[in-house]
C-alpha cells in the first residue's frame, strides 16, 4: 500500500528530475533535432495544461479549435502554392503519426473498398520512400498493413537525395509486377544528412502516374520560414500532403506537430465516424468540430505554443533561427574543412543544418573513407561512441553518432536552436 | 509580413484564452469524461514541459524512462492475475491510440506474415466489439487496413454489456464464412452508458477460439484502483491488454493514457525498425530504450504527471477518488428516482459513473421510454439541446447529450472527479 508523499518530499523528487534529466536546453545539446525550447511556447504549453481540455469539439475547446485553424492556414501561406489555395490539416503527436496520416489517406484514395472491405481482398498497393528516409514510414507500412515488401526503398545520390529517375523505374516495376503504386513519402532535411529530395521533379513523376506526394518536411519545413533557405523546399507546394514539427529548429516545446495536406473534407471522410455522442450536428457550432478528421478522439492543443511563439518572434524572428540554423552549420563545416591537422574529416558534404563529420586519431590521420582499408574503418568505428560516453560522463556535451551507409560511426552536429555560439 | 507582439499583448492574448476557454476545471462542468485536472499533475506535466525532451532512448531521457517501466508495473499490480506475471506497455497519446496499438498487435500476432507482405494477399481477419464500444475501435479498424465490414459489432443487454453468447456465435460465423476472427475488444465503463462488460465470460470465449482480448478500461479502468468498485473488473486480468486514462476520473492533465498487454517484448517484434541513427547498440544502456516499441518517434512524458498524482495522493487518495465518483453518481440517480414530479427519468439504469436521464417537460409527464409514441419521443428529443444552449449561453454548466439505441436525446452526467458536490 503506497502512503501519501509529503509536498516538501514531492518537491525534492521533482529537484532530482531536474538534476538528473538531460539538459536539453543546454548550449552544447546537439544529439536530436530538438534543443532548447522557447519560453514563450512553454509558457504557453503550460497555458494549455492548465486549461485542460481535448480539442475535438469546439464547443469544449473554443479557442484552441479556432487557432489551430488561424495557424494551418499561416503555415499553408509559407507552403504557398497549391495549398495556398485549398489545405486542411491537424495538429497531431509528432511527426511519425504525420508520416502515419499521410501514407494512411493515401491508401484510402487508391482503393476507396478499403474503409470498408479491408486490405485483405483489395490490391497489392506499394509504396516508395529514399533509402536516407525516416523509420516513421517503415512503422506506417505495418500499422497500415502494407508490409515492409511494399515499402519500396528507393536509391539516394551521394548528398542523401532521392534520385527522381530510379523512383520511376522503381514505380514501373511494381506496376509490371501486378501491384498498385500509391505513395511517395520524400524528405525534406533526412534525418543523418539533412538532404532535401528533389520536390519537383518527384511531383512530377507521382502526378504523370497518379500516386501520392507527401513530403516529410519535419526536420528541415523550417526553410519554408526562410527567403534565403525556402529554394530548398522548391516543388514541396505541389505535393498532396506535407509535415512539420516545429519543435525542431523551431523552439515549439514538444509535441508540435502539424500534418497539412490540400484535399479538403478527406480527412474527414477518411478518419470520420460521426460518433453520436460527440458530434451531434443538433449542437451548437457543431461545423467547427474537428474531432471527427483525427485518428485520435482526445487531443492536446499543442498547436497553441506555436502560435504563441510565432506571434512573439514575427515572420522575421522565425525566420532568423533557421536562418541561424544553417549559418552555424556552414560556419563548423568551414572549420572542419579548413583544419590542417587532419584529426576532423567531413563524413558527408552538409545540408540543412547537418554536420556529419569524424573525429580522426592522431594515427589514421588523415583519413579518407574512400582510400581507407577495413581495419582503418573498423577503428574509427570505435571511436565515437567512446567519446560521446565521455562526453555524456563528464556532461559537458551531447552529440548523437551513427554508423550509415556504409560509414563507420560519424558524429551527426545538428544546430536544432539558435543559441549555439560560434 | 506579421510582426513581433510586444510581450504585454501577449499576455492580454492569454488573458482572453483563459477568459473564453471552457473552464473544464468548474465544479459544474459535466460534459466529457475529464474534467478538473489536479494541481499536481498540471505542475508535473509542466515540468515535462520544462524539460522539453523526448521518451525515446534513455540517453535523452533518463529519469522519465525509468519512470515509466516503474509506473507501468503498477498499474500491472493493479490489473493484477497474468498482468502481475509478465506486462509489456507503454504511455501513448489518448486512449484511440492504446485502442490502436491493440488491434494492431493482434492483427499481427493472427497473421505473421503481416509485416512483410501485407494485409491484401493474406487472411480476412474480423474483429468484434460491442454497440456500445467507443468509436476509437472503427477508426483503429480503419487506419490497420481490417475495413468496417470486418469490425463486428455484437449486441448489449439492456445495461450495455457485451453478450458472451452473442460474441461466441458471431465468432463461429465468422469462422464459417472462411475468415479469421483475432480480436474482441470489450470496455470497461462504455462512454455513454458507463457499462462494464461482463470481462470473464468474454475471455473464456476469446481463449476458446485463440482471439486477443483488449479490455478499454479507459473511462472506466479506475475501478481498479478500488476495493469497493474492483469486482466490475472481473476477468480483464486474463486479457491480452488493458487500456486506461488517468486523465479521466484521475485527474491526470490530458492526456495521460497507459496500454499495457502481458506480452512482453510483442510490442518491440511488432513496431521495432531498429533505426540504426537511433538505437544502436553500441551506445549506453541501450537496453533501457523504448522507442523502438512505439508507433511514434517523438514522445511526450505522459507518464509523469500520473507518477506524481499517484505520490502525493497514495494508494488510498487515489481510491478514494474513484469511489467518490461513483458515489455521486449513485446519490444523483436515487435523486431522480424519487423525484414524485416526473419531471426527471433515468434513460437508463447507471453504471460507473455516468448518469443518463431526461428533463421531461411538464406535457411529457409521467414519461415512460416503453408506453411513449413516436411524436413524444420526438419531442422530448428537442428538449435536451435547448437546455443545453441555454446552459451555454448562461456559462453556469455543461453536461453532455446525445441519442443512442433508439432513445431521443438524454443528458449523460458523468461525475469525473471528486470535487462536485452534493
Amino acid at each position: 500500500m503506497q502512503s501519501p508523499t509529503p509536498p516538501e518530499a514531492l518537491v525534492e523528487a521533482i529537484d532530482l528530475v531536474l538534476k538528473y534529466q538531460v539538459r536539453t536546453g543546454h548550449p552544447l545539446f546537439f544529439n536530436q533535432l530538438y534543443a532548447r525550447a522557447d519560453p514563450v511556447a512553454i509558457a504557453a504549453d503550460w497555458v494549455v495544461t492548465a486549461t485542460n481540455t481535448n480539442s475535438f469539439t469546439y464547443e469544449v475547446s473554443p479557442v484552441y479549435t479556432l487557432i489551430e485553424a488561424e495557424t494551418l492556414r499561416k503555415i499553408a501561406s509559407c507552403i504557398g502554392g497549391a495549398f495556398a489555395d485549398a489545405h486542411d490539416g491537424l495538429f497531431v503527436p509528432g511527426g511519425s503519426i504525420s508520416n502515419l496520416y499521410a501514407m494512411h489517406l493515401a491508401h484510402h484514395r487508391a482503393n476507396p473498398d478499403l474503409a470498408t472491405k479491408g486490405a485483405s481482398g483489395g490490391p497489392r498497393c506499394v509504396a516508395f520512400t529514399s533509402d536516407q528516409s525516416h523509420y516513421s514510414y517503415l512503422k506506417a507500412a505495418k500499422v497500415i498493413g502494407l508490409g515492409s515488401d511494399n515499402l519500396v526503398s528507393v536509391r539516394s545520390d551521394g548528398r542523401g537525395r532521392m534520385l527522381a529517375d530510379e523512383l520511376e523505374v522503381s514505380i514501373l516495376r511494381a506496376k509490371a509486377d501486378g501491384a498498385l503504386p500509391f505513395f511517395v513519402g520524400s524528405t525534406a532535411g533526412t534525418t543523418v544528412l539533412g538532404a532535401y529530395d528533389p520536390f519537383d521533379e518527384i511531383s512530377a513523376v507521382c502526378a504523370r502516374h497518379g500516386l501520392w506526394h507527401h513530403v516529410d518536411a519535419c526536420w528541415g519545413g523550417g526553410a519554408l520560414l526562410s527567403e534565403k533557405h525556402r529554394h530548398a523546399m522548391a516543388g514541396a507546394s505541389e505535393a498532396d500532403s506535407l509535415a512539420w514539427n516545429p519543435h525542431k529548429m523551431s523552439g515549439a516545446a514538444l509535441q508540435c506537430s502539424a500534418f497539412l495536406n490540400r484535399h479538403p473534407g478527406l480527412l474527414a471522410r477518411v478518419n470520420g465516424t460521426s460518433a453520436a455522442y460527440l458530434f451531434q450536428p443538433d449542437k451548437l457550432n457543431a461545423s467547427l468540430d474537428c474531432g471527427d478528421k483525427t485518428i485520435q478522439c482526445g487531443r492536446k492543443a499543442d498547436v497553441f505554443k506555436l502560435w504563441a511563439l510565432w506571434k512573439a518572434k514575427g515572420d522575421a524572428g522565425m525566420a532568423r533561427t533557421v536562418d541561424a540554423c544553417f549559418a552555424l552549420a556552414a560556419f563548423m563545416a568551414g572549420r572542419l574543412r579548413a583544419d590542417p591537422s587532419g584529426q576532423w574529416a567531413l563524413a558527408y558534404e552538409p545540408s540543412c543544418s547537418n554536420v556529419c563529420f569524424w573525429y580522426v586519431p592522431r594515427r589514421l590521420r588523415p583519413f579518407s573513407f574512400a582510400a581507407s582499408t577495413e581495419a582503418q574503418r573498423a577503428e574509427l568505428h570505435g571511436v565515437a561512441p567512446h567519446i560521446k560516453g565521455e562526453m555524456q560522463r563528464r556532461g559537458d556535451a551531447m552529440i548523437g553518432f551513427q554508423a550509415a551507409n556504409g560509414r563507420p560511426n560519424f558524429f551527426r552536429m545538428v544546430f536544432a536552436h539558435a543559441d549555439a555560439v560560434r
